[in-house]
This record gives structure tokens, sequence and C-alpha cells, in this order.
């Protein structure tokens, strides 16, 4: 096969995602997922690192998501609007890239495994600090800043996780609005008795 | 040096942080620790694992803090207040362990290292897991905890950062509660403009 190969780009995570959850990760070759998606390794090495890249590929466009659309709110919009608005986009930017199967695939795979799980969660945590710093150039206080970054991803993880869990059918950003309205009543100091809520 | 080193609990990791600040983390030896202790290696590792563990022991103690709390606050407790109780109780006893000096070590050795800093996640991940898990246990809606074990972990650690900049002299329980405020200001979705805040 020659350097040029149509559809590359989407084939090879699709086939690195077969073969990862067919062997596991640590069994799977690039060879082998390169000979999956039709291509040579060659090819596979002009889009990916290596096999673990397939995994953290789209990230820029994933955190883009979430930092244009706190750039985009109106000029007087409440904190807890930017969070929401970028939560929402981030949302429907991983629910329209791959969709819930591919999700559902690559969680598992790196559930599995605590290097890529720590991967992620570093992931995850500079998207927290890069919200942030937009909240801040935005003009929020700097411990309101940190908090609504953390926040952003909270709402965002919470509703991936039970957006992937199995037979949810629910929109991702729906379950994000979910999380939002807990958040709220948790601020509010919900006094609900206890016990009344165990029976 | 005999089996007894009374002490060696405590000086191990004072002398393991001393020398990663001076070499590096990675170039420093279980030996060296040992050495600058004043105990044999087969002391050390009678504490330790290895000398990643000297930066992440007493974990165990600092998860039962927020644990403890919520299993601690009373009947008709409000989501809000077992998240700033588990919150308090996790950051005082932090606090009173090795104090602000050891805490800016330890953090600047891990920032250092991204193996460091993923581990570190990890852990945070856990102890927000486990704080979901206990909210469950009270009765707190599966949403509601998720996001609620999250936060209690966002609170602490957002407010530990603060707490070991340099020249910062609050209290860690304090400053916890600065983010507390923001955390409520945020979900009662404060609507002041922002060109007013900016100005």
């Amino acid at each position: 096969m020659g350097r040029w190969a149509p559809g590359a780009a989407q084939r090879l995570p699709q086939a690195a995602m077969e073969l990862f959850a067919e062997r596991g990760f640590e069994a799977t070759t690039v060879a082998e997922i390169a000979d999956r998606a039709g291509v040579t390794e060659r090819t596979f090495f002009r889009y990916f690192a290596d096999k673990r890249e397939v995994l953290f590929a789209g990230q820029e466009q994933f955190a883009s998501a979430f930092i244009d659309a706190i750039d985009a709110a109106p000029d007087g919009a409440a904190l807890a609007d930017l969070v929401a608005a970028a939560a929402a986009a981030g949302g429907a930017v991983l629910q329209q890239a791959r969709g819930r199967e591919f999700a559902r695939a690559r969680h598992a795979v790196i559930a599995a495994n605590e290097q890529l799980q720590e991967r992620e969660l570093l992931k995850l945590a500079k998207l927290a600090a890069a919200v942030a710093e937009r909240l801040k150039a935005r003009g929020v206080t700097a411990v309101a800043a940190q908090l609504g970054g953390d926040l952003t991803v909270s709402v965002f993880s919470d509703a991936f996780n039970r957006w992937i869990a199995p037979g949810e059918t629910r929109d991702l950003v729906a379950l994000q609005r979910e999380s939002l309205a807990a958040l709220g009543e948790l601020a509010a100091g919900v006094t609900q008795p206890l016990k009344a809520r165990r029976a």
C-alpha cells in the first residue's frame, strides 16, 4: 500500500479498539493494528506515535470545544452558565466524534490498565486547569475559576460514566444537565432528612 | 543498627524529602535515604515498599478522615454539609500530619515527575470514588453522590494548592471554606456582569 491511504485516520482507531478488546492492550502490536486497518506500519506512524496515542487522539479538538464555548459566551454570563456551556460543548464534540460504542470500548481498555487510567486522569486534570485559566481570563476570581475548572470536568466525566453504562440510551448532554441540576441542589444546601431518603 | 529503630517512621520521609529536593527523585537511592535517616536499608523496607511509597504513605489515614466525617455527621445533614465536613476533616489531618513545609517539598517532587503526578491524581480519583460511595450509603442519589465526591476532592485540592503557594500563611481548613463559598456562589448562578468584575 502506498503513501495515500484514504480513511486511515478513521480506520486505525477502530481497528485498534477491536484488537484491544480481543487480545488486550499489551498483547496488541502496531503491526497488527495496521494490518487490520489495511495500511502499512509506516502509515500508522504518520498518524500516531505509538499504540497508546490511538486512545488519546483528538484531545486538542476536545479541549478546544470547552475553551471556545467559554470564549463565545455573552459578556454578562454567570460563572454557572460558563461551566454549563463548556461542559455541554465538550460533551457534544465527544458524542459526535465516534459515538457511544467506541467510547465504551475505549473506556474498557483504559479501566483495565492502571497506567492508561493515570494518563486519562492527567488529561482531565490538564483540561480542568485550561478551563480555569480561561475563566480567570474572563474576570472570574482565582478561587472560583479553579473550582469552576474542576467542576466543569466533573460534570463532564460523571455524566460520561453514566452515558457509557450498559443499557444507557440517554444523550450525554442531557446527562450533563442532570449533573448540573445535582450541583444546584447540593449548593442550595438541601436539608431533606436522610432518614426519609433511605425509606 | 538493629531491628529496633525508634522514630524511623518519622525520620525516613523527612530524609527522603531532603534528598529528593537536593538530587531529584530519580537520582536518589533507598540506600541514601536509609543512611540519611540513620537506619539500615532493611529497616527502610520494613516501612516502605520502595522510594515512591515514601511520597504516598499515610493515604489510608488521610482517606479515612474524609469517610469518618461523613459517617459522623448527624442524620439530617444536607449534602453540602457532608461535603464540607469531609473536606474539613481531610484537610485537618493533612495539615497536622507533617505540616506545610513537608507538603511543599513533596508537591515540588511530584510536580517535577509526570508519573508521580499521575499516581497522585489516581489517588485523588480513588478518594473521590470512596467519598461518593459513602454519600450513596447515606441515601444521597447516585448522580449527586458522584458529583459530591468529586467536589469534596476539588475543594480539598484547590485549597491545598493555595495553601502550599509561596508566602501563603492561612490555615488549610480556612482556605477550604473559601472554596466552599465560591462553590455556593457558583451554583447559585450569580449573575454579576463580568465587565464589572474586570474593572
